[in-house]
């Protein structure tokens, strides 16, 4: 598992990434996409770890399927130009930090990876747990390098 | 893989869709995001079909597993009272006519999920007729539901 999930975000780091999009327009259109999509699907784990909907295991092991897999995406898509074009928010700091951005995403999809197999696991405290780690992972980079509203 | 598939088709119609969403603005921008990271990585196996990057198998079955998990998502969002919010480019018809449009939805989901198939075996000429009938299926949807720029 754990190696299967490296071996993931290797191969989607080594991808030749701006070459994927026609425009750096279309770049930020698909990261902000992808977070979006991420961020919701979170976000329903979230309302169950907080009581606000009643706890369904296996909703939550389905959304955390799609977060791991939305957790992948958005990277490569910070390519060099979409910095400053369309409806970004991403900081300067994104490409002047890439290293430290690249270790926050790469913190941020273990966390992920994690929560996925304790909400296959079904125990909630557990579920719980790893949803607060990936949550700080995701605050994390949030505060860092994404300009605020 | 067939009963797996429609298990999870059946899974994600009987959920309460529109409790999921806060507002009908946070559905429109969440059907919307998921159909532009489907899109993209759907084109990315398009420029291989189409000769226009180098066919890569491993690259195209990423892409198409992807796709195939990104299917699954938009239909939900199209919830009572999303058809006049936010920047939508859905027609009135998707709900005058939700079950047309949700077999229209479900015929995409099964071509892309041929499609996975084709791209997860590796054979070019395979991958093509997938992609061409997947291709066709996400057409027939935008002539009938989706309003011209």
């Amino acid at each position: 598992m754990k190696h299967l999930f490296l071996a993931a975000v290797v191969a989607a780091v080594s991808l030749p990434a701006a070459a994927q999009f026609q425009k750096p327009e279309d770049a930020v259109k698909y990261r902000k996409s992808a977070f979006t999509v991420m961020g919701t699907h979170f976000g329903r784990i979230g309302a169950m770890v907080n009581g606000k909907v009643p706890f369904d295991a296996k909703a939550a092991a389905a959304n955390a399927d799609i977060v791991a897999t939305m957790s992948k995406l958005p990277f490569a898509a910070f390519v060099d130009g979409s910095d400053k074009v369309g409806d970004t928010r991403a900081k300067p700091e994104v490409w002047a930090e890439a290293d430290k951005f690249r270790a926050g995403a790469t913190k941020m999809q273990e966390e992920v990876a994690k929560l996925q197999t304790a909400a296959k696991g079904g125990n909630l405290d557990e579920i719980k747990a790893a949803f607060g780690n990936a949550a700080k992972s995701c605050k994390a980079c949030h505060d860092n390098y994404q300009k605020k509203d």
